[in-house]
């Protein structure tokens, strides 16, 4: 392909909004062209990376037995309105109107169209398993779209759903898509890092994230050396127990004026902060989507994991309360509350590290009193002990091994969805037994366009993007210095004939540019190899340059070719 | 690949709201699913042909020197102001808010994205010309989807755009995109049209449309044996002028009570109603938004051709006026409408058939009223004639042959759009003279999904879709009859690795079910060629069954790749 052919608009400067450094070099390389806010083109250099990443999809899918269709990306909100997402995804979900004012959506995700084609066409377990997927451009009204392809408002993904007429075919369709995304991210050359993850809307229990360490991740990732990661959401730590012994005090309420904080509180008790109880009145939005009000009891110094509350309450919303919230329930403000003296009416959820210590403080909802040597059960009321807290670099983690933090960007996502939409979408099958049976579901992810941005964070350098062999939009930059010189020219041509009937890709930039303006936009475009065609071409000799290692080498025309591959071979074997 | 792996769910009945033999085939052989009214999934043998296509298309543009890319799906508002079409595109066009209550919409066609991509990319003729096409869902609120996948809300078009420093450039890209039109519904085995096609909305002069005749085709092609061929809103005949020669005779006014139409009037007068001039009062929106009437004249027993009207008026919309209307502009109502005494502030276009007519019937403005023996410019005045009427079948075209009319589904169109949209949107560059010229711009484009209703359309049966090898879902189908027979199974498991070895994609029916079942779907389906293993594997002899014809043949097991080949070869030979 001739460089003067196809559209890469390089620039000197990135955007001035771009803060990612995938953002700026993909901008920058003439990869991608923002439309609007959040919504990217993907300029012919970025839709072949996206068309290789397709393609080791599509064939990783076909080994996990798994069949590609297309759904529209435009819904009837029918649909949403069957699975209660309609109302429950919230202001991310695109709504319009038809010309006749018929409701629809843009699809953020398929659950609700594939259980309803499974409903529709598949009647016995004979038929089943079955695992379809597609890659698609999905729809969310991101409140705040940033770091270029990233986080965008319209995104490419793969939505894969299995369906299976037991747990042990959702299993076995489950295990088939944990390797086959491994198998997708190797290929591709990427780091990544899979997590026990919170499950979020998607609605089922089971699940693994895969991300990919990076500066701009939106996510932290829990991990340690031994290979424990999770989610901070889900990230918990090593619990023994703890225990202490001393005998009950007597409970004494103290003035603690303009004592705000839990340190605060604790120097003018003159106690530690971890002797003293913090605790943070929450409004749940139940099932029945009645408010109940939960105080939620942590040691001073921890901070509340609030998915983890979300969970053990299994409700729709929880929202930290407000002050006056805090006033009617508890008559004090945040600062001041505590479990003494809390009525039934109020749930109350404390930390596991809170069971077992003893003459504790907290707060006497009174503003500016707290009570010292409080006692749980004589003094206080727990309904409910567990892990509530969000844990802290250093720490030990379940492997024994010291808990490490780090960002990530989520780029998979798989769940086991159990029967969640088959029951309320009515998507049964009779079983062996001629009974109709829920048909169990897994759903399965991959953000193809942010993996883009992903693999630029991890490998671009302050020159550009570099691009693995395996995704790269040409194997080869071929560079003849002065593309008004017939000799360059010629051989370039040659080279280029030569390696593409060796099955290699190739992009020869023949634009009459100054060879710096050549070799920096190469740089910026990061292909894996770039050859030089300079003054030595006469002589038969060119230029061999590494994009990843920065590594020349001259080269024999003969023997390019070998060369070439040998290079690439090796590339290949380093990424995975 | 096995069948009871992928989705395939035939159905005896057809939906019962289908009207259209591609539709009917299409839902009975699983290969589509009505998600709402005008959306639709490509299930898993739908989106096989789908890709197929999309790959010739891809080939067939890579050598046109085209290069793919990707646009977003969801487009701002003002892009779509700039260019006037935001509000001049009408109600299918899709509009929706995102949260911010910006205003949006769903592309229908892509011309502003693409211009507004190449004025922010591109400064000089020296980076032009640029060829860049994407395929991709587009949007349209269709008052009345149907025909299943060929006219719905949703649907998947390959849109190309050309940008060049001048004339000479633009018209070397058409000239590619003409062929490799050509070449991508050749090599599909369709048959097609290459029509005169009116413009629409597009903005365009010059352009060419591809139509494939079909039954349920929505438009009606005009064409000749000799090669002639025109969409019915621009076709014309043979036009050698008409004088007839007779004394002018005195204007007179006749009652016609009664008379309605062209014929009841003429049979009251006594004339031939050729001899009578019809008048069609109509509103004509023009470009500074104000309505101007205008009466448009014919012969009798011709019909007016608005798309022609409006074109020669260059206005915005046209409408024939209502019965308020005409009694306002000219005192009558319609069937007693004529020119005469007509003032200038209504515009009077008129048929070139007129021209040479002398002693002619029209509507007197005066209900129930006729004159007869009515002249131009004597008793009426003209301000212009041209072609503004239907033409008929039988007539003789330009080319000298009879006029013959079928019915055809559009699948692509090819315009030279000039400088419309670089004007609108000051898409300029630098020309050699160092002056900025505005870019000339063509667009093209082809309805990816609805190719497949027209395949369907011209070449299904009644047992089946019946698919030509280049876009068949699979080539082979391979049917042991009895699956729970091991010898039968083993064969087929044997074929299916050797045609496959043999670069072949093969369906193997390894399904429990009935044989009249299998062969019933494998009708449906419409692959290429089957291969039944029956009775007689054990003896190395299978059956193959060309699809197309109905043929079978007795093949030993061993010659079976060999022969498969053969066929399909001349399948392709004979579609070419």
């Amino acid at each position: 392909m001739k460089q003067s052919q196809i559209l890469i608009p390089t620039k000197k400067e990135a955007p001035s909004d771009a803060e990612a450094l995938s953002h700026k070099m993909m901008a920058r390389a003439g990869y991608i062209y923002q439309v609007s806010a959040g919504v990217w083109a993907y300029l012919p250099m970025a839709y072949r990376v996206i068309r290789k990443v397709e393609n080791i999809i599509r064939d990783e899918m076909a080994k996990a037995g798994a069949v590609e269709m297309m759904m529209p990306g435009l819904l009837p909100a029918d649909l949403w309105k069957e699975s209660g997402r309609y109302e429950s995804y919230g202001p991310n979900l695109f709504k319009l109107q038809d010309r006749k004012d018929r409701e629809f959506i843009l699809g953020p995700t398929h659950e609700e169209t594939f259980t309803s084609l499974i409903r529709d066409s598949i009647k016995s377990y004979k038929k089943l398993p079955l695992v379809l997927y597609q890659m698609q451009d999905k729809y969310r009204d991101e409140d705040r779209p940033r770091f270029g392809i990233l986080r965008g408002k319209e995104f490419e993904m793969l939505d894969g759903y299995s369906f299976s007429a037991d747990q042990a075919g959702l299993d076995a369709a489950y295990d088939k898509q944990a390797i086959a995304y491994r198998n997708i991210f190797n290929r591709i050359g990427l780091e990544y890092k899979v997590i026990l993850a919170d499950s979020g809307t998607m609605g089922g229990k089971n699940s693994q994230e895969f991300s990919a360490p990076a500066a701009v991740g939106e996510d932290t990732i829990v991990y340690t050396d031994g290979g424990y990661a999770a989610n901070i959401e889900k990230a918990t730590s090593k619990f023994d127990g703890v225990q202490q012994h001393a005998a009950l005090a007597e409970l004494a309420k103290q003035a603690t004026p303009g004592a705000h904080s839990v340190d605060e509180a604790a120097e003018s008790l003159g106690i530690e902060s971890n002797q003293i109880i913090k605790a943070m009145l929450y409004m749940a939005k139940m099932a029945d989507e009645t408010f109940q009000p939960v105080l939620v009891l942590m040691r001073g110094n921890d901070e509340v994991n609030e998915t983890k509350v979300k969970n053990a309450l299994d409700c729709l919303e929880l929202e930290l309360a407000n002050d006056e919230q805090a006033k009617k329930y508890l008559g004090a403000s945040f600062g001041s509350l505590g479990p003494v003296g809390v009525g039934e009416d109020i749930k109350i959820l404390a930390d596991r590290y809170l069971e077992g210590l003893v003459n504790v403080a907290c707060g006497a909802n009174d503003d500016g009193y707290h009570y010292i040597n409080a006692n749980r059960d004589r003094d206080f009321r727990v309904d409910e002990f567990g892990d509530f807290r969000m844990v802290q670099e250093g720490e030990i983690a379940p492997d024994g091994l010291p808990i490490k933090f780090t960002k990530g960007i989520e780029i998979g996502h798989i769940f086991k969805l159990g029967t969640h939409y088959s029951k309320q979408m009515g998507a049964q099958v009779l079983d062996q037994n001629g009974r109709l049976t829920d048909v169990m579901m897994g759903s399965y992810g991959i953000g193809i366009s942010r993996l883009l941005s992903a693999v630029a964070e991890q490998q671009a350098d302050e020159n550009g993007l570099v691009w693995p062999d395996s995704i790269a939009p040409f194997d080869v930059h071929v560079i003849p210095v002065n593309a008004k010189n017939d000799d360059q020219m010629k051989v370039a041509n040659e080279i280029t004939t030569d390696l593409e009937a060796a099955g290699l890709e190739v992009l020869v930039d023949d634009r009459k540019e100054r060879a710096g303006v050549k070799f920096a936009d190469s740089d910026l475009i990061g292909l894996p190899i770039r050859v030089t065609v300079g003054k030595k071409a006469t002589e038969g000799i060119v230029e061999v340059k590494i994009r990843k290692t920065g590594e020349t080498i001259e080269v024999k025309v003969a023997e390019l070719v070998n060369t070439i591959q040998i290079l690439l071979k090796n590339n290949l074997q380093q990424a995975e």
